[in-house]
């Protein structure tokens, strides 16, 4: 079973589409991957023809990013029931394919509850798999929608907080549409922005230690074309003290119930650097990762990471071959080197100008405020404050 | 004139001769380098037989730092005169072996001078030889107490705003015994407060894009056997977060009239953290850094340096061969990425506590305090203010 490669025809990849997408050639459905390994050296995608196939692609972190791994579960387990392999067998293979991604296993059990609710109604095995994959592009659909809803509110509260236009905006890590079904989070305001002919330019910090700004960030921003460039962490202090950044819009991994926000490590300095130079510090993210079990800031537990991230670069590389290392180390640091390697770090809620949900915009971030947007419907679609 | 390398001997290289020394071996004089190039993936000695090998050496970074860059000038400018060749000739070459070094010219015109003037005043060129020598052993001395001195001040500086002992520093970039003749200027004091049993812990940025504080810095506490831990720039936040930073204590590249700091990128962001969490900012540098005709912050030209320091990943390595580049880079950024890469930063008076120098302590930082301490003779010792 040896990895198919295909280069991205022109063209191919509409943006609702772009890191993952279902395909039904003549010789049978396909789940086609961009292979998120290989960026931005290569814009490669990956035909994944069966479970065991998409299996190692989530492993070798082809595909990544939480939401956009809950619909590769989905898809994985309507491949399996249309092509007619054994869907619990799937489900299972797929859902344990990483252990800590929480939307993996969320995908996984939606499309296969609604194989099984097909197969308890008396749908043949056809019909239940064509149930699986409604249910699969539902989620798709559902996060496809988040994200257009999040940049619609993103767009209309920096037309507000900014009404001079042609905005320069400073990002941190990668919040797009590799890690999302749709356009992403905070670089789907970005990108709305943009297309409205708002963004001046698009200010991207690398994101050490996996240089997820460099990699990915500037691959999106460039394949947008958009005004970007690319700056070391710490030299976005440079860039506020010159006045050159209009507003902070980043992700986020969890808010709490106190509207503190963790996020890619290095999101905490800029809140500070914003806060010092009064410039708007703003958080897009689905109402999804709001956790109302972690009460504050302090209840985050904050992921630590292997040092050998930092002792050691990692870079992308095109693998020689199918099964290779993600990732490639290089020492930098004396042999024994002792390394902080948070995952990400927490913000405090009186350090975020607004929190963008795809329900509306939490703005002072108070308690109240994002329980009153998490209690309502799905449906809602305003803007709570500004 | 093939290089030389040879493995350092255990305990060869005394604290105050650490990066470059002058040897009288049987063959004759040779100064001594250590490999800057090769660390800290490999701890090598050049030993410059002549002055076209030392030019090699600045050029291709083997040695650096702008003090210690004086030193090996003036060295340089001896051993051409210890070992006959032409005086003249050899500080033109070594002058001009890089554009932007002052103090490398500054070295080197010392030397010479000391030369012609033994010259003239009859000496033979053996003794007009050894007046060169002993110049560049002056220049030397200086330094290396230069660093003595602040380290010493700024000990005791720590000492009085951290009455509680046990300190756990923050630095950035590289400011020890490899830029200097002595043990540097902020890792001077690092080094005093850990042989006095104060150092709890080191934080050492990697200082990206070039990675100083991994592989210099860290080197330099690994080998000084302190308590030292790695981390990205942008992981700092977290640290005073946590309140686990007591100081920060950087270098400096210039400082203006004004008392506005000019030093590696990324310590600006640092004194907007430090002044949030109320922690003290200390800049060590000597007197020589201030540069009087700069009035403030604003006139401080920043140099920009290529985008491809931050495209690319430049890795230290060892060469395989003389005269092979000095770094490797790998791209880790789309291809056309433009990247905005300042060499320093600007920190205002306002965020620094207090400057260190060898001759005493300027706090609260004022235009006035530093003239002031500018204007002492030389031989002045004490603290102005604390």
């Amino acid at each position: 079973m040896a990895d198919e490669h295909r280069e991205s025809p022109e063209g191919a990849a509409a943006p609702t589409a772009f890191a993952l997408r279902w395909e039904e050639p003549p010789e049978g459905p396909v789940v086609v991957l961009l292979d998120q390994t290989r960026l931005p050296a290569e814009e490669v995608e990956l035909v994944c023809t069966d479970v065991p196939m998409l299996v190692e692609a989530i492993r070798s972190l082809a595909v990544r990013g939480a939401p956009l791994l809950g619909i590769a579960g989905a898809y994985g387990v309507a491949l399996a029931a249309v092509r007619g392999f054994d869907v619990d067998e799937a489900a299972e293979s797929l859902a344990h394919a990483r252990p800590t991604a929480v939307n993996l296993g969320y995908g996984v059990r939606r499309a296969a509850a609604a194989y099984h609710a097909a197969v308890r109604d008396g749908a043949d095995p056809e019909r239940a798999a064509a149930a699986a994959l409604a249910e699969a592009r539902t989620l798709h659909g559902e996060d496809a929608e988040a994200s257009e809803r999040m940049a619609g509110h993103g767009r209309a509260l920096l037309d507000e907080l900014l009404p001079a236009g042609g905005y320069r905006i400073l990002t941190h890590c990668n919040s797009g549409a590799l890690v999302s079904g749709g356009e992403g989070t905070a670089l789907a305001v970005v990108k709305a922005v943009h297309r409205a002919g708002q963004l001046r330019r698009l200010w991207v910090d690398e994101t050490r230690p996996l240089f997820q700004g460099s990699r990915l960030t500037a691959y999106e921003a460039a394949r947008a074309g958009m005004a970007y460039t690319l700056l070391t962490d710490n030299a976005a202090g440079s860039l506020f003290a010159a006045g050159e950044v209009d507003a902070v819009v980043i992700g986020a991994d969890r808010i709490a119930a106190d509207g503190s926000v963790a996020n890619k490590v290095g999101s905490y300095p800029l809140a500070v650097l914003a806060r010092y130079h009064h410039v708007p510090f703003i958080v897009v993210a689905p109402t999804t990762t709001v956790d109302p079990d972690t009460p504050d800031g302090a209840a985050i537990e904050v992921e630590q990471r292997p040092g050998h991230e930092v002792t050691d670069v990692i870079l992308p590389h095109a693998p020689a071959a199918p099964g290779a290392e993600a990732a490639l180390g290089v020492p930098v640091a004396p042999l024994g080197t002792q390394a902080f390697n948070p995952a990400f770090d927490v913000t405090p809620p009186e350090l975020v100008t607004a929190i963008v949900t795809e329900r509306g915009v939490v703005a002072p971030v108070t308690e109240g405020g994002i329980a009153e947007l998490c209690d309502r419907s799905r449906s809602g679609n305003g803007m709570m404050a500004s």
